[in-house]
């Protein structure tokens, strides 16, 4: 996009989308037993930032964030929660923005749309790594996933809102099924308990993680086995649609 | 408030409040084996609505509502949860607005503040119910507890907020404790098996209520005993207030 593209683009942005609202989106994914997390990279400036956005005059909340993972991420089925409002009068900074602009011979007035205080609701997904064909925005010079233990500096709150999102995801793991989103189709036990290991920062006992997952229902036994390794072949399992779908809505430690 | 300083405030809000945003409070209280649900009653309109507010434009997002719900209640102490934002965007019907104003001869022109489109913050909250003292707002002739399995015709999509935050209050029994604010300070053990049963709309078996709930290391019993029934006196129990904010912060389904 040119300068003056951007420039045409950020005057008109007051007029198509809801003033004080935005979103963002902390999309997980799970690699190499790590748990990321995809960032873009701002142009003109150190900082990374959420893939986030804003949300048309006429646009229903829900719909606009699917708009923007999918313009960011290439899916359109994604586990979407919202999680938390993020709602601090002094989470903005008007001049880092102000900073940036300048950078590309932007001004705008003190005013402007963009400088005045945001709320923005904030939302975690869960991806499956391989399929996310990450696209940078107009703004950034680059989206790419990050380790969530190494996350590089983030600008405003974005670093408080990735880790609420991420205390969000543990404590969902109590109460909810995990894993289908994260996981390919067909995982053995000991990939799923390291998916739990890895989200909660701590390591499970083998037999009780293996107990308790089994008595949720939400797992089928496949006929194969994983082939390859050097010891005994693992059985395979997938999640059972149906039941995992059941215990989103209704919570695994429904009384 | 006289219709002249009614118009003043509806007047004077564009320029005081955050556009576009405003929340709402679900607040459940439990009186009589019944779960209640804190309402207005609308002046000019059959319909009732929930207690909410609009932001200041310096205010943080989470103190508004604690000045709302101090406001509605005469409570500062509340247990609070935000559980979803309500963003579709016909959920408001500005002529409605419109209509009840006019009643009051208040008449403000289409593109007014108050009849554009607002996305809405959900909060829950959970009271003692002896101890709210109930308030109407200045739009309002009435603020009661309403039965919430006999809830009457409510304004915009209140009655759909009421019903989500129920389902999240339910989903919530099965990992957050849930009682310490809404029985009283001593309570026996069916007391607190009746509220369950009563959020969950269904009876749990007594003896499998006791063992779990009494897993979740979150009760205390007590020396005494309640007097005066007919039977053998039951245990009192009160909440153990450490663990119960311990399992508040990490849930009770914890790995």
């Amino acid at each position: 996009m040119s300068k003056k593209n951007i420039k045409d683009f950020i005057v008109s942005n007051q007029e198509v989308y809801l003033p004080s609202l935005s979103l963002d989106c902390v999309i997980f994914g799970f690699h190499e037993d790590q748990l990321k997390v995809l960032l873009l990279k701002m142009k003109n400036a150190r900082e990374w930032c959420l893939p986030g956005g804003f949300i048309f005059k006429d646009e229903d909340v829900d719909d606009a964030v699917k708009r923007v993972l999918k313009e960011r991420t290439g899916l359109s089925e994604i586990f979407l929660q919202q999680f938390r409002v993020f709602g601090k009068p002094k989470r903005s900074d008007p001049n880092f923005h102000r900073r940036i602009l300048k950078k590309d011979g932007i001004r705008l007035g003190r005013h402007h749309w963009l400088f005045r205080r945001f709320v923005t609701i904030g939302y975690y997904a869960l991806v499956e790594y391989s399929h996310v064909n990450a696209k940078p925005d107009n703004f950034s010079e680059l989206c790419s996933w990050r380790d969530v233990e190494d996350l590089p500096r983030l600008m405003m709150d974005h670093k408080k809102i990735v880790n609420s999102a991420l205390h969000t995801l543990q404590l969902h793991l109590g109460y909810h099924p995990v894993g289908y989103n994260l996981l390919p189709k067909k995982f053995t036990m000991p990939q799923l308990q390291k998916l739990y290991e890895t989200i909660l920062k701590k390591k499970l006992d083998r037999r009780n993680f293996q107990r308790k997952i089994l008595s949720y229902r939400i797992l089928k036994r496949l006929k194969e086995v994983k082939k390859g390794g050097a010891h005994k072949a693992p059985f395979l399992y997938s999640f059972d649609l149906g039941s995992y779908r059941k215990a989103l809505q209704e919570g695994l430690g429904a009384w």
